[in-house]
């Protein structure tokens, strides 16, 4: 299996619902250092899992879709609760949208999964694997 | 699948039997930089695999049972060679025991399997991982 | 010329004012990883410039005075920009405020300068230094 | 599932061939930070995967047979790209090689897989995880 | 005394003249993680020391201006070693330039000095400081 | 100013006396990354503020002198506390006498100060600065 990682961030504002959030119901904000990986069991004709460049620049557009905001009044993520874990999913999944959606490369057909790691700090991170 | 991770550290003294350890069978010591993760298939109705403040809590103590010590002396490591595999288990069975017991939240029951990490430096870490 | 330096982090929702800051302009926020260094000429009796353990408490206290809040609405900082370059300087003005009256060890009486450095994100840090 | 992890690098010229690669089509370089992570059921009876010093000689020597070379005129890669994704096979597959040459310590035989990790730059990896 | 540090990186090839480089006299390469700190007494009227977008931006043109390129054969650099010192001296130097040219902000203006750091491995770096 | 740093670590056994160590009164340990920086002023013919082989190579030897030991019954540090900072020192004082008995290379005669950093854990680290 091979696979490829690229990095970006995104800083955000948001609340939390729910007691055992504790001091995280106010509002408050993080900034998230995002790892996307993208898996295959074979590389294409080139020798890439994915063009490394592209997959950066798809990226870089979906945590910018999400940064300098208040995640608390997004409408595309209405009624539900931003945390580390639920934002890791939104990530994979709008990846995968653009996979499907031939944003990325040709080669890209050939991921078979997506790990998406949302670091919080330099203590605490949170993440979602899915296939395609 | 979801997952949660948490990081804290422990400075332990100890010495390891065995000719392959060559200088390490003297006394010395590390410092191990811990790394718990929590994965599950879903999330609980807060949108969590894990309450990350009672998970670090939880870790910290776990860690805070094995620092500042000579793990050589230390009686619940009776007769076992505490080598970084074997003290990531050691650290994984105990949070197993921990969210079995309750002492986590109510969510941590979703919890289907925990990897440890330890980083011993900056050049290696030992790791396991398994199912609860 | 000898230092410490401990490590916390503080996760803060704000806004700032000012054409430059474009899109942080809106509410967003930020996980700052704060990393603060106390530098003394000598060491004390004891062989240390502060005691690493006060010196942790003492910045987590101050950490957590800023976290998990909407700066925009923090009284102790209204009517300034909470820049990353300003809030080291709050960070380490505090700090001294401790020293000064005698929440760190003796031994922080030695300490003659304090440097503290804000990182946002992966790729970009502020900090402010200061003697005592 | 038990694991060790070690860390070395390689630092080499080399050129991509393919539209796919823009600018990388040039002759350029690039430092790969190597992470080998050896996995097994079980550790043997000192307690270990492997001997983490014997595993830090042979990742080194793996590593010094591509260092410090234009690997465009290696004609042990002839008429292959040497993406990162490649590479972290070959680096992969040449440690399998002295796994089973016995290059390795005796318990090096329980190793179920070798899964390799090359960080390029701080916001890009590629890796290549096998069975033995 | 505050700073503002961003990162960014470049990968080249380059052989190095001189006995004492050993085998790096070959045609080899490098990826270098790039710190440049800005340093200021004072920040302006928005409580910045530069704008770090700009700051950013004019570091990766920079370091596209050297990126993916044998420097062996760089007009720029004809004459020189490029070792990892020299390289830092160079990015400091061109983003001086660029500061008295005015492609940065404003504010940039009260920058005193500019540090410069190229990470070439997860084990080496070098750097150079300068006034303006 | 030029600089050039390497890293090792090294593991240790020790238990430090006073009050204010609390637990770490206790025989335990730590691993210490140790980064040592060299300073100067200008570079020489080569280009280079020293040779990073052989300041690795160095660095490595001062550190197997204090690796795997229990430093409590370590002659050459009999009668002081092995803190962080006072090891920080007794590391840069070895790579001094080093560099003034010839064991580095010729331009290292260049240096003007030797600042060396110990981190002993994620969140913790101590350092030392010195002029030749």
């Amino acid at each position: 299996m091979f696979s490829v990682t690229v990095r970006d961030h995104m800083m955000i504002a948001h609340s939390l619902r729910g007691d055992v959030f504790g001091p995280a119901q106010q509002l408050h904000g993080a900034t998230y250092v995002v790892d996307a990986t993208f898996r295959a069991e074979a590389v294409d004709a080139d020798g890439i899992v994915i063009d490394i460049g592209r997959a950066t620049e798809q990226l870089h557009e979906v945590c910018g879709q999400l940064s300098y905001r208040n995640l608390d009044e997004d409408p595309s993520l209405a009624g539900q609760n931003t945390t580390t874990e639920l934002l890791a999913k939104v990530v994979a999944d709008r990846l995968v949208d653009r996979i499907v959606a031939g944003s990325l490369s040709e080669s890209a057909h050939g991921v078979a999964s997506i790990g998406v790691t949302l670091h919080e700090s330099h203590v605490a991170s949170a993440g979602y694997e899915r296939s395609l």
